[in-house]
């Protein structure tokens, strides 16, 4: 593949799905899939980003995403160096901003950032010469993930999305996965329904340009596609359901839930699951209705195609 | 040396000694010691594994073993990646399928696995589309570790083991190393006793192809090779030593118990030691009587060895 | 640049400022400010370590230092292993120079050691065939960073520092910082003061070639660089200043204690800064009057510069 693709891709930073127009989108999803199909035929290009440095800044614990990048960077030839500030003398000693200026000054080409609080990377964006990847921030966004998400999905339903039925259930509140995802799919024409008890879908959901239901089996009507979200305990500081045991029984993907949405219909997480509270094992672990590892499969790829994005951007050649 | 090396090796895994034949251990072997040969010599080979992804997954904590590997797999041109999940969020969040699919996922070629449970490492070769390499089980198999010891043994003693008489003492009952040295040693025509006392010794022991001794001045009598291990004081449930100064009299090798072997009788270690408990510090140091250093100068060649043997496997060369 | 550089740099480790000769500074300087200059023009030397390992020790966690020689030795070639061993399995089971045994099996061609100990990096260079290099010991010497201290000094004052008055003020006593930069600034002939209060200036200091001021007003007078050092709360074992907020009152730098130094007066600190105890964030932040961004600038290039030296040398280049 050459490094133009017809449409000036000319983001610095990947911060937002809302920083993105339609034809941006198109053009990071080609190029994952692009990596996607390299992956899979385990040629393995090495000169795109060589030389450069690419820095996995992580303010929280996250392994599976922390490697998604550092595999991503590595096949891609750059210099990839980890530093994750939980609990580390970065975060002991000094702030934000003075982490900030400190991996500036080390010149680092692209700065992987996930954060606790929303708006971090937004700020680093500023702060630092090189690109910044938003790898998740607060309860804001997570937009490569939300990328990940579609490029599964045009593997299974084919490049035109428009007028997919897709349910998101669950923790909807403390999700920066869903908030990503549902601006995303919004632009690749989808058609969006929330579902989850209301103490954890946001007041103002309804103004996202979707359609809030608070019961599986309404919400799930004709839906192609059930993505489940993690219940995030540990973002919650009150109680906003009564036992796993009930959401479970109330919320959890099973095999007599999922009956309820179209024939056909495939099962999404973003992982990590918690098995037997948002979803049963029988449903997460049958290849016939999960898409759950052609999600993570579509990691690795989708990350090649936004550092490769960023990069020609970067470089005045798209 | 070529990729070739006359046997025909086949195994996709190192997972047990015991999934070995005597031929396989001399093809590793042999390929341990040429790249031990390259060591020395200052130079280093980089393409073998050039474009490959070697990933060190650890789920107990080993500096050394993972650094062992990380070094081999660099020195072959790999890209390394260190996923430590001790206390980690895959630890917290995921069962192991769910790591191994995460894992697989992200195609990596080689799978280094050192885990808590016994079996976890064969568990995760029939999940993933890699190699897998056992870097220590539970209490089942080190088999890395047994080869870099008889790779060790055979740059003092010359390529024929056969016959040697090497005594393995002390905590035989929780030493994943001890399992594998006796497989291993046992087919190089070895003459193997066990030296411990009574609880820390198991009750089926006699059914491995070993003498078993319960003092040290007899278990001595005539051996080339004293191998001490380590008091694994982690991995025990119960009080098997009074003391460890009552253990050291009893069992812990100093220069008047190593005077019951044979006149230039070598000790081994495979580290990290417990000076004092297991070992005097004049006897581990004095490099007259000791291999301890040059078992660690094995390791990251016979490592080397290992990753080369499988990758020709994977490819069809061998 | 060519690999030699006139003058004969044969240092085989970087333990101590005292170890070095003025051409030696002066040779490690001029590497520093060519990668300096590169660095800056974004293009990056890949060969000069291509092949060779660096390993980074670190007994102490410094996110800051350990990233900044990572990057160096990565931007070379070179391959780079991190041992973190705060805590650590190596911690808690070997003895120091168990470890160094262990790192010298691996054949590293060049060790970066950080310890709580001071002489612990001069210990293992006796033990160790590579380069070693110190990364801070105790309280004893932090050569790396009076070095790109140095460097940047040059790169705002020009060349030749002779007769620049520099006052080092704060916390000398708990400073391995603060000891390096007065031996090598000695060398480069600063006029070098040091201002703290009684408790946190050593007895001997005025055999170090300082003069020693206890309060800020008499010691800036006239001087051309304030240098600020970091309050090692951590290295404290008594009470050695009242509060923070009376500390700030009689020795942190604001705008108006800076009035009494010369007009034109640049502001430095090793980071990381305790903001409000050493210092105060306008001064810290204002680009007119501090050079906290161009010290971090210069950690990679002098590193890096560093690193050129001791393989040069080892190679019997120079």
């Amino acid at each position: 593949m050459a490094s133009s693709y017809g449409y000036p891709f000319e983001q610095q930073h990947c911060l937002s799905i809302s920083q993105f127009s339609r034809p941006d989108i198109e053009t990071l999803l080609t190029l994952g899939n692009h990596y996607l199909d390299l992956d899979v035929q385990k040629s393995k290009e090495r000169s795109m980003l060589a030389g450069k440095t690419l820095v996995n800044l992580f303010f929280e614990n996250s392994t599976r995403t922390e490697k998604s990048f550092e595999i991503a960077g590595r096949r891609l030839g750059a210099d990839v160096i980890n530093m994750s500030v939980v609990g580390s003398s970065v975060k002991k000693g000094e702030t934000l901003l003075d982490t900030a200026a400190t991996l500036n000054a080390m010149n680092p080409d692209i700065l992987v950032v996930r954060h606790g609080a929303s708006g971090a990377p937004a700020l680093l964006a500023q702060k630092v010469s090189g690109s910044v990847i938003n790898a998740g921030d607060g309860v804001h966004e997570h937009p490569t993930q939300a990328l990940l998400d579609a490029l599964t999905l045009r593997r299974h339903f084919g490049e035109d999305l428009g007028g997919l039925r897709i349910a998101i259930c669950g923790d909807i509140k403390h999700s920066r996965v869903a908030r990503s995802d549902i601006q995303l799919l919004n632009v690749l024409g989808c058609d969006i329904r929330l579902i989850g008890p209301p103490t954890l879908i946001p007041a103002d959901a309804d103004k996202w340009g979707v359609d809030v239901f608070h019961d599986m089996e309404t919400g799930l009507e004709g839906c192609d596609v059930v993505m489940m979200l993690r219940l995030q305990m540990e973002r919650m500081s009150g109680a906003f359901v009564p036992s796993k045991r009930e959401y479970f029984h109330f919320y959890g993907l099973d095999r007599s839930k999922l009956g309820f949405a179209k024939q056909g219909a495939m099962v999404m997480h973003p992982g990590p699951m918690n098995r037997g509270v948002e979803i049963s094992s029988d449903v997460a672990d049958d290849p016939k209705v999960s898409l759950i590892t052609s999600q993570v499969e579509s990691g690795v790829a989708m990350r090649m195609g936004i550092l490769h994005a960023l990069s020609d951007a970067r470089d005045g050649v798209a």
